[in-house]
């Protein structure tokens, strides 16, 4: 046995054909008889031979490779995204490249070396942030998908959930449990600005204060710290929106483990993503969940559509409000 | 523009030259004036254009993408191998084919397809179970890394903490800080097996009751159920080993919100992973960290060592335990 991995000369010359014989037998539609179809079918079997992609890829100039792009792992909702899209994707019959990137600059050069290989598409969990950035990546001319993302342009796709809804959505539920002093714990993204901007509008129309909103970091620690901010404010929020779960939880230990407050006597929260721990009896977190498993397939559908298209388009996945403990005594 | 990707003969016609000369400007050391580079250079600046990798990826029988091979996400664990993976890849200049996989027969099955991209090769955070599993991924002739896994052979290497020693130190811990009624809470693996055999050794040297071992599920809801089980039992645990910091968050919730415990007062509890949520304050874990950056790092340098000699190799790499909260009051 070869010390590599098996060509189609092996199989040529196990089955005794020619190696344009096999090449033949492996091609759907190409002209071969039965008896030397079954002859090389059998010496492939024999060696374990798989026939090389690289030349229909480079035929057909597509690869059937989709890059899926992805920023940190400390946030497990980031890891569902991941499984989603993966699913998707491999359901589609296609392969995942990842690429992890840590901003949408970055996303720029990755997408020009990507194109090498000749990607079918891109599926972005990082949001591209500028209009420089959407225009260099766009020059690329392959069908990128983002989530969540500000910016539609020729070939940069975006699959969202209508994020200013769930903003009011939380809003009005806590108000409808007894919150009047409403905050929201944010982070730097568009999605959590459209968050927010529903949030404090579903406040005010409700003729309380206006909602306190600080700054967060998507991780247990922001919401520790904003936790801890609360605590020490001189009027103390009742009914706290956040971000994501795993702020929603930092805030809850905060409150719990160093104020001594009960969830929701206290305050209610509410937190955003749906990831697993949010689950867990001890926080039993009222949340909202983006549906995944649906933007990941309607990504790949938009990939699918958009190869004899190249205008942008948006696509608004429906969220769910999910009830539990933190809202309902 | 072209409704499609940029090729070289897009440029050549931009910069009036001929096809072969763009070809030859983006291979490496091949023989090209300086005058004529710079104008190939300058017109695939202008356009965008990338070259082809396909061509060099078919000369070489290489592609430079590593295929990585995950299970399921609800694991934070699983999360930060991947991420810790995609790390030492990229470093090495390579690219990330993702690969969701059920079981090790799925594996058998994806290393056979993933031959067709001529991938360097394959690194598995999913065991191969069975001798024939293995032997049937190693007929395929391209190197293969896996984590904490039983089986080496041709072409099938193994990345892996000493598990058996790790099992020795959680018991002794417990044993040292007063634990009597030990208990292990396993999972169905080689790795869980390991930990198994030396936590129960380590208890019957100590010249303790054999410890209890109980099954999990590797999940937050399989510890619930061992804690519960472990609440109704006559003699109730006071050191308690985890396959996992999610089963042991399990235990933990189960042992206080339902049986009104305190811990490590009447239990300690050890896990294992590291997990972000086993450093949150309210549970503070004690765990041991299978220093999967340095897995990562290993496994992708024995697949460019693998290259040039097929033979199997196992590479340990040390692990840490961290002591927290749940073992030291």
């Amino acid at each position: 046995m070869p010390d590599r991995p098996i060509t189609s000369h092996d199989v040529a010359r196990l089955a005794g054909v020619s190696q344009s014989a096999v090449s033949r037998a492996f091609t759907p539609g190409a002209s071969i008889s039965a008896a030397l179809h079954a002859k090389v079918k059998e010496a492939a079997a024999r060696l374990g031979y798989q026939p090389n992609l690289l030349p229909r890829m480079m035929v057909q100039g597509r690869s059937g490779i989709v890059a899926v792009v992805i920023g940190g792992a400390y946030n497990p909702f980031h890891a569902a995204t991941l499984e989603a899209f993966s699913r998707a994707i491999q359901t589609a019959g296609k392969r995942i490249m990842l690429v992890q990137a840590e901003n949408d600059r970055a996303l720029d050069e990755m997408v020009g070396e990507l194109i090498g290989y000749r990607i079918d598409g891109v599926v972005s969990a990082l949001s591209i942030l500028s209009q420089e950035a959407a225009d260099a990546i766009s020059a690329h001319r392959i069908p990128v998908v983002t989530l969540n993302s500000g910016i539609i342009t020729d070939y940069i796709h975006v699959v969202e959930i209508d994020n200013t809804s769930a903003g009011r959505a939380a809003a009005d539920l806590m108000i409808s449990r007894g919150a009047t002093r409403l905050a929201y714990i944010g982070a730097d993204s568009i999605a959590s600005r459209a968050r927010q901007a529903g949030f404090c509008a579903a406040v005010e129309d409700a003729g309380l204060p206006a909602a306190l909103c600080l700054p967060g970091s998507l991780d247990h620690d922001g919401g520790l710290a904003a936790g801890r901010e609360m605590l020490a404010a001189a009027v103390r929020p009742d009914g706290i929106f956040c971000v994501n779960d795993l702020t929603a939880i930092g805030v809850i230990d905060a409150f719990r483990l160093e104020g001594g407050l009960t969830i929701p006597g206290d305050a209610q929260i509410v937190g955003f993503d749906n990831i697993p721990a949010s689950r867990w009896p001890g926080y039993n977190l009222t949340t909202i969940d983006q549906n995944v498993g649906r933007m990941a397939e309607c990504a790949v559908e938009r990939l699918d559509a958009a190869s004899s298209d190249g205008s942008g388009q948006a696509i608004c996945v429906d969220f769910t409000l999910l009830e539990r403990g933190t809202t309902f005594p």
